[in-house]
């Protein structure tokens, strides 16, 4: 078990209709210490790629890019999202539609911080059927930039999200991956990964 | 002129209306080596107080006070904005209200992130009629838990919210205060603060 499945038994709270209340440490309150070891692993898995530039959306992945961001020594730039339509300026909007929530969003970006030679690491805190994620890679495609990478720090393994962007041949990195939850016993069970080289955390 | 004044006279943009753009660097696109800057001078301007928490105030805000937390070692809570009145759980509250937008926000803690041994710093990217820092500074009285400091990165000083802040008794420190913008020209003027210690930065 790693460090972040770790704290998630240890403080994640598993309520009814597959909900994980990790508010305590990830978003509503946040834990820095734990956003920086979090920021190592994505630099250790991403090390490979040249990475310029990080995206996020508001409001929970911004702490956690922010921290991530150290470790590659890039700016972030955070995706808005709005209900509205009335855009001042030249940005960047991707309409994403909830399968569940049945609900349409934007997702807005500037486009003077998104350009072609951008090299971009995708971060957010949770993956479940990743409606906003699908407009974040949008977004990243239609200024030309490359999504390099994306680093999820929870996915739902349960949910379909992260099987297409996988299908659909991103590098996606998943810190912890949930495949069940049972709101009776408080149980949750991650998928098995790879041993992480700790010598390196 | 310190180092973030020199920032916004090289990259902020004035625009009719009182408005200062400075998304490229602070509150869409964001420079974390800035902001480590940013957390070195507010560790310092607060040395003396027994910091244990920051609090800030989505989506802006949320980035700063991530990186500003690391020089202090401490956890981040960020209070959600809203604007429905349909809250699950114990939180705490505040309705503020814009006196120039004329529009009413929920600005929502949960209750279990402060009690009364918190010692907080409240940050934000901006101050200007201070409607949200109200917010923040009431559920932070709310909760029992004192306001130790208030750490802002720009405040628009021709605008009443940091001198009312001040008149409240507050230990409010804007790292940059706007006096004055001219958008015909471009023009910026600063308050003169004291000068900085340059040798702790």
């Amino acid at each position: 078990m790693n460090f972040l499945e770790e704290r998630i038994i240890k403080d994640g709270i598993v309520k009814e209709g597959n909900v994980l209340k990790v508010d305590s440490f990830l978003n509503h309150q946040m834990d820095i210490a734990l956003f920086d070891q979090i920021g190592k692993e994505f630099k250790r898995r991403f090390a490979k790629e040249k990475i310029n530039k990080i995206v996020t959306i508001e409001a929970s992945g911004i702490g956690i890019a922010c921290i991530v961001a150290r470790h590659f020594n890039v700016p972030v730039v955070f995706a808005k999202k709005s209900k509205s339509i009335n855009i001042e300026g030249e940005m960047y909007v991707a309409e994403v539609e909830s399968f569940t929530h049945k609900c349409k969003n934007q997702v807005i970006v500037s486009k003077k911080f998104l350009n072609p030679e951008d090299r971009v690491l995708i971060i957010d805190d949770f993956l479940a059927n990743g409606c906003a994620l699908q407009g974040l890679i949008s977004i990243v495609n239609e200024s030309g930039a490359s999504v390099e990478g994306i680093g999820i720090v929870i996915e739902k393994g349960f949910q379909s999200g992260g099987q297409i962007i996988r299908n659909l041949g991103y590098h996606l990195e998943s810190l912890a991956i949930v495949d069940a939850m049972d709101a009776s016993t408080g149980k949750v069970t991650f998928r098995e990964q790879p041993e992480w080289d700790s010598e390196q955390l």
